[in-house]
């Protein structure tokens, strides 16, 4: 399956490099790519210096698409043309997956209206306001609606990145993944321990 | 504090940007810089492109000096030349942190002759292998001897990360990053439920 991840300046280092570990070492099946509105060298705040294509090469959806978080967010949200390409990729990819304030984006796009989705804690009072129509779940390690993942914040998008292998090759696969990386998994998607 | 990660073909993802994440996001302190045998671009199997500076850069050593884990170090601990920067690298570094297999290299260079290491589980046999005077721990997440601290496989390296700024920074302070990144730290480095 291809795997699109979406980057911009300012994302969040392990809301993409979780899921990239985890689907990363199941080459058999998942092949990923990166992927940013004009391509090219996508940088943040850690130091880490991506190189990206462009987002235009994928309008047709991929199989797994996924948006990080991360402060860069705060200006994808009012990019209104950026948004009409990242609802054109995410309608028509197989399934979508956010991490953190990927969610605050998806949400933008209006995809994830009447549906139920999660997102960082720390921010929620301002992610949400990217989706007044969204069923918001403070109280949620990720949620599942349909096509849609949302993760709670930074390192939630590892146990929902297993949570959705373990959808779709069952949980025997997912423990097995996260026995390999050493990771204590957390199963229980409504579990959240950050959402007082 | 500057921060020296090093890189290789074929490097476990995770291995590096956990703990780039933990550091990064301290970045009034913290300053991550990613170096490799050549410098240039390294990749890995998971689809990830690194640029890089030469190790040469750093032969004085840094505060932090980090070797990750992966496939790729069966050729470093081979490459008797590389090894010898390694190293002296290592040996002029405030701090050294192993994440993984990346012990196994370290281990290969003599600096932890007489000293406590660990690594990954899954591959314990192979990586003692690389240092028969270490006294190797294998139920451990993570082991502090001096200025060497070595983790267990892939995640183990984010909770030794915060082990690392426990130890420097007060243990409130490495509570307050795993909180900020809704990471469920596992705080005793002698708890190892990947040991079995």
């Amino acid at each position: 399956m291809k795997v699109g991840i979406f980057l911009f300046d300012d994302f969040e280092t392990l809301d993409v490099f979780g899921p990239v570990e985890i689907l990363g070492r199941i080459n058999e099946f998942y092949q990923i790519d990166f992927y940013s509105a004009f391509g090219g060298i996508v940088n943040n705040s850690h130091g880490v210096s991506m190189d990206t294509k462009k987002l235009d090469s994928i309008l047709g959806g991929v199989d797994i698409f996924i948006i990080p978080g991360g402060f860069g967010t705060r200006k994808i949200v009012i990019n209104s043309k950026l948004l009409d390409t990242i609802k054109q990729i995410a309608g028509l990819s197989k399934y979508v997956l956010t991490v953190c304030t990927g969610s605050a984006v998806l949400a933008k796009t209006g995809l994830l209206d009447d549906r139920f989705a999660t997102s960082n804690k720390r921010v929620f009072d301002w992610v949400i306001t990217n989706g007044e129509k969204v069923k918001w779940i403070k109280k949620a390690r990720w949620t599942v609606d349909e096509k849609f993942y949302t993760s709670s914040g930074v390192s939630a998008g590892m146990d929902m990145t297993l949570g959705f292998l373990a959808d779709t090759h069952g949980i025997a696969f997912a423990r097995n993944i996260a026995f390999e990386i050493e990771y204590t998994w957390q199963e229980d998607k409504d579990q959240d321990p950050f959402s007082v």
